[in-house]
C-alpha cells in the first residue's frame, strides 16, 4: 500500500501533563510542499478525534485524504506555497504512540496503563515534531474540532511558535452537553462485554460499543435540519426489511448503520476513550486560573475563528466567545459565522463555504 | 400501597392497526373529579412514553403524580370542575396490556409476539375506555410529547368525540433526527446480551441497555443551555473519584448516572421498545395520503398548540406547522411558543410557564 507517512521518534522520555511518561514515543505525520530555505512557510495541521495524518493525497499516497479539497497544490491551504505538516495525535492509533502501542517496558500494549492524555500533550508532541523538522516559528497552526482545541493549546504553551491561528468549530473548553454525549459514548464502549476492561485482543475490540458510539457521534456531528432535508421519512426498500419487529425501517437508520459499519475496525477503542476524555478535560481557564490569564501568553499576530450556526456540539456562542477573548489579548481576529446546515461536521463536507473561507485566511496573509 | 388505579377490560378482541389482535386487553386508568350528570365535563389525558396513569395525587393515592402541579382541585386542569381520566398507554407496563403481559393463549408473556403498537391503537383503547365510562363527547383531549401525538390520532380517528384539543411539544410525525435517536436507544437495549432477543426473565431485563438509553433520553429531552446553567464544568467531589481513568469526573455525568439508576427496573424493556417504535411510525399523512386529508375528519372546535423554543426533539417549527394545518381545516387555534430552557421536558418542570398556559386553555373554555 502506498504510504506517505513518516515517523518521528521523540528522542527522550516524554512527560505527560497529568502525570506519567512515555519512553521515546513515536509521532506519525505527513507533509505536503517544500520547506523554504529560511523555514518560514510551514503550516501545522492538528486533526479531530478520529483522522489519521493523511489529510490529503500526494504522489506517494494518491488515496484521497480527510481534507482533500482543502489541502494540496492550488487548494486553499496551498502546498505550492506552504510546507504543510499534519500529524496523527499522540494517543491515537495511526502510527503515533497510544494505548494500542506496545509498552517497551512490558512488551504488552499499554491499554489502560497509558497515562491520561491531554490536548496539551498532543500540542507538545506537535512542537517537538516541528522543532525536529527545523522549524522555529510556523506561519500558521490550523485545526478543527479537537484539532482546534489542540491548536489553541499549542499557541498558549509555545509563545512565539506561530504567527497565525485558524480555529474551526472549536472551543476554549467543552460544555456539559458535549461532555454528557462523549461520556455516554465512552460508557457504550466500556459496557460492551467485549471491551473486557480494556483488555480485548487488539483488532477484536468492542465492536458493538464502537458501533453505538459512532452512531451517536454521527447524529450529533450533523444537524437535525440536514437529516430532514436528506431523509425526511423515507423508508428503506421493502426487500431489506425482515420479520424482526425492530428491523431498520427508515432511511436514516440504514444510513447510520452503513456508516457505523465502515468506522468500526478502523479505530482502536481504547485510543478513542483516551482522546474523547482529553476533549472533556481541555480548559483554557486551567492555564493560570482564568481564560484571560490563560490566553495572555498567546502571541499569535492574527487568527481566524470559524463557527457554524447549526453546530450543536461546539455551538456558535462558543466561537464568538473565543473570538472576543482573543481580540482582548491583542490578536487581530477575523471572525466568521457560516450558515452550513451540516452541523459540527460542516468543515468536512460543506466545501462551498469552507474552501473560500480557508482560502481567505491564507490569502490575506 | 395506596392505589387509585382502575382496570377496564376491553370486552372483546382488540384488532391492532398494523395487524394482529389482543384478546380482551386491559387498560389501567385513574380519574379525578366527578362526571357531571350530563357527562359533558370529561377530559382525557394521554401520557408520554414512560409515565403511568398516576398523573396526580388523590385521596386514594396521595403520592405525587407525574403532572401533580397541573392536575387536581383548583389546579390548571381543575378536578373541581372536570372529570379527568388519565390512562396508561396500551403497550406499556403499568396495568395496561403490553409485551410484558401474559398472553392468555400461551400462559407466557407476549414479549416479541406482541403485535406492532401504533399510537392509533393507543387512541382506540382510549376511545373504548371513555365509551365504557359513558362519555360520548369529551370536553378536551390533552397530551404532551407522545401523548400529544396520541391525542391527535384520537381526534382524527373519532370525529365528534372531543370539543377541544390541547397538544404540547408534539408533532404530526417524527423527523429523522428524533427517529435516529430513538432507533439508537432501541439498539442500545437490543445489543445488551441481557435482553436475550426479548426473552429476559421479567424484572431482570437489560439493565445496561436501559441505563444507556435513559441517559441519551435525558440528554436530548433537556437543552444544552440548561446544562450549561446548571452544571457548567463543575467536578464531582474528590472522594467519589476512583482510580478508573474513565470514572465520572464532571457533575453532569454524575447527575445522568443518578437519574438513569432511578429509571431502570421501573420500566419493562420490551414495552419501551414497542412504544418508542410507535412514535417513529406515527404520521398524520398516512391517514388518507396527505396531512390535509388526514386532518380533514378532525372536527374539534378549538385547539391549543404549545411548543418550547429549546426543544430539539419536537422542534418549534413542528408546532407552528401543526397549528397552521389545524387552522386550515377550520379549528380555532391558540398557538403558544414558550421560552423555557428545559427543552422537550419543559412541560414536566417549567411550571411557571406551563401552569398559566394550561390554565388559560381551560378558562377560555
Amino acid at each position: 500500500m502506498a504510504d506517505a507517512r513518516r515517523i518521528f521518534e521523540y528522542p527522550e522520555t516524554f512527560r505527560m501533563r497529568r502525570g506519567g511518561e512515555l519512553e521515546r514515543p513515536t509521532i506519525a505525520y505527513e507533509t505536503w510542499g517544500e520547506l523554504s530555505p529560511s523555514c518560514d512557510n510551514a503550516v501545522l495541521l492538528f486533526t479531530g478525534l478520529s483522522p489519521s495524518a493523511h489529510a490529503s493525497s500526494s504522489p506517494e499516497d494518491p488515496a484521497p485524504g480527510w481534507w482533500e479539497e482543502i489541502l494540496g497544490p492550488s487548494r486553499p491551504i496551498d502546498s505550492n506555497r506552504y510546507f504543510v505538516i499534519c500529524m496523527n495525535s499522540l494517543g491515537s492509533c495511526f502510527g503515533s504512540t497510544g494505548p494500542a502501542t506496545t509498552d517497551p517496558a512490558t512488551g504488552e500494549p499499554y491499554r489502560l496503563t497509558f497515562p491520561v492524555v491531554t490536548l496539551e500533550d498532543v500540542a507538545s508532541a506537535g512542537k517537538a515534531l516541528v522543532s525536529h523538522l527545523g522549524i522555529d516559528r510556523l506561519e500558521a497552526v490550523v485545526g478543527a474540532s479537537m484539532g482546534g482545541m489542540t491548536a489553541l493549546a499549542f499557541a498558549m504553551l509555545f509563545s512565539g511558535s506561530t504567527r497565525g491561528l485558524l480555529l474551526i468549530s472549536s472551543a476554549m473548553h467543552s460544555r456539559p452537553f458535549a461532555i454528557a454525549l462523549r461520556s455516554l459514548q465512552r460508557e457504550m464502549i466500556r459496557r460492551d462485554p467485549a471491551w473486557r476492561d480494556g483488555n480485548y485482543p487488539l483488532g477484536e475490540g468492542p465492536v458493538t460499543g464502537m458501533r453505538l458510539a459512532r452512531k451517536l457521534g454521527m447524529i450529533t456531528y450533523r444537524s437535525a435540519l440536514e437529516w430532514q432535508h436528506r431523509f425526511g421519512r423515507e423508508r428503506v426498500a421493502e426487500e431489506h426489511q425482515s420479520g424482526d419487529p425492530f428491523a431498520l425501517e427508515f432511511e436514516i437508520e440504514s444510513y447510520l448503520e452503513a456508516h457505523a459499519q465502515k468506522f468500526i475496525g478502523q479505530y482502536d477503542a481504547n485510543c478513542y476513550l483516551y482522546l474523547s476524555r482529553a476533549m472533556d478535560l481541555f480548559d483554557v481557564a486551567e492555564h493560570r486560573g482564568t481564560i484571560a490569564a490563560g490566553l495572555a501568553t498567546l502571541d499569535a499576530e492574527r487568527a481566524m475563528i470559524v463557527g457554524v450556526t447549526s453546530d450543536s456540539l461546539f455551538p456558535i456562542e462558543q466561537q464568538r466567545h473565543l473570538a472576543d477573548e482573543l481580540k482582548s489579548v491583542g490578536v487581530a481576529v477575523d471572525y466568521r459565522e457560516l450558515e452550513s446546515i451540516q452541523g459540527h461536521d460542516s468543515f468536512l463536507v460543506d466545501m462551498d463555504r469552507f474552501q473560500p473561507t480557508v482560502q481567505s485566511f491564507f490569502s490575506t496573509d
